[in-house]
């Protein structure tokens, strides 16, 4: 089985595409073909949409399905003329959302994913920048990050970080482990002292193993050996130290992300 | 007027998030106060939540509301016990998409925002590898690259890359133009070589004036007569090259990228 499912907007799409790729991830036995089409924002856009969706329902077998999550009421209005099943997450919740606040909502297109408050967005960039003058270890200073991500080198610090940064705006530093600091009884004096932003990131040593081995292939930074090594010192220093761990192996950048934000109690400034 | 806002999920709680304020941005004269509740997979938690949720509820004045996406039917259930208008995407979507697809869902948490198909995660986590090796011009191997951005220093190409690899999992590569590039009357040919891959990125002079500034005040790099000369000549240049300009200033990372993604065609693996 296989669907067609447009994911349009006005503004990115990127709100359409997440409302219904959730929904979508839990038909597991359906194929889906996305396409997004995004800054749908006049009429006539909104007609070209439709040609295009109803010509992708003439060739096939079923109906496609439309998330829409278009502000304007006309534009959105045109897209009712497509041969498609249309799940508009707007229309649907405005309108109650409305009545309980006691307001009519002021409809403005991109405000979701725009630059929007102008502050938290110059947050957000700041932030990215903070991650990548503070990864991998590259600065020591670390009194402004507002997270620490300490682990064995290849256990996903640097994606976490740059999503705590481009999402979040918290500014991540990470510090990779050496071997040197494995061999010494406590984390380095500039990680100890800012104990309350650390989190460990760990990774089941195979998988570390098969990483490091697309890096430095037959390497002994590769070697299952050393991976297992560093993976067991690594967890037994921070464990001592008493630092959270978490662990990339079954766990996305946006689950870690999540967690940390969590337990930190940081607000999120997300645009 | 101000609104307690609770995102929650058995998840990262991202989709109830996005779902929650892209309908909020709508309400301009509201002040909302945000609180995430990710990874209430368990009725126990749901229990904890609606406890807080009810604490919230008595200390103010008007009902919080809760932008919800639970999975599992009998942890939703339990937070329908809230005092608080509560907004279900999954329930409010789910049985309408069963009926149109003609399956049942196949209930499981995570799905939306965790390792999911851990290949599209693999393909971004290396995506993102890749931005940050072939950031700022450090590699002038680009036959990879997917997208290329050109621009002055400073006109917002690496989050823009950053967030195309990890949230689209698209190799994109950048190159800031230097002086000498800026006083030649082509691109330099490592870069002409991927016309078809190239994105100008273009920035107001004033602009770019304070984002240096903040990095070297003072400079001649931060200077308004350096900045406007670099932007018109990176303008002309990237002109007189067709390529395709896009400008940072009005427009998010998140409104490059769909632009970006929406002008080559790229599909997109988002997760």
């Amino acid at each position: 089985m296989r669907r067609t499912v447009f994911f349009v907007s006005d503004g990115t799409a990127i709100t359409a595409e997440t409302f219904g790729h959730s929904l979508l991830t839990q038909f597991q036995g359906i194929k889906f073909r996305e396409i997004r089409l995004p800054f749908v924002d006049t009429e006539a856009k909104a007609h070209d949409s439709v040609e295009l969706i109803n010509k992708v329902a003439a060739a096939g077998e079923d109906k496609p399905l439309v998330f829409s999550t278009i502000v304007n009421h006309k534009v959105g209005r045109e897209l009712t003329h497509a041969h498609a099943h249309i799940f508009d997450m707007f229309a649907t919740f405005m309108e109650p959302l409305e009545r309980v606040l006691g307001v009519e909502s002021s409809p403005r297109i991109g405000r979701a994913h725009g630059m929007g408050d102008s502050d938290s967005y110059e947050h957000r960039m700041e932030a990215t920048n903070y991650a990548l003058t503070h990864d991998d270890g590259i600065s020591k200073h670390l009194s402004q990050a507002e997270v620490i991500l300490v682990g064995v080198s290849r256990s996903g610090k640097t994606p976490t970080c740059l999503y705590l940064a481009l999402h979040y705006g918290i500014k991540a530093a990470n510090y990779p482990l050496t071997e040197e600091d494995l061999e010494q009884p406590r984390l380095p004096p500039f990680l100890r002292e800012h104990k309350g932003k650390l989190f460990g990131l760990t990774i089941d040593a195979e998988r570390l193993c098969r990483i490091r081995e697309t890096r430095r292939p037959g390497s002994r930074y590769a070697s299952a050996r050393q991976c297992r090594y560093e993976v067991d010192a690594a967890e037994s220093l921070l464990r001592s130290e008493g630092v959270t761990l978490l662990s990339s192996t079954g766990s996305s950048v946006e689950e870690l992300a999540s967690r940390i934000i969590l337990n930190l109690g940081l607000s999120a400034s997300h645009s």
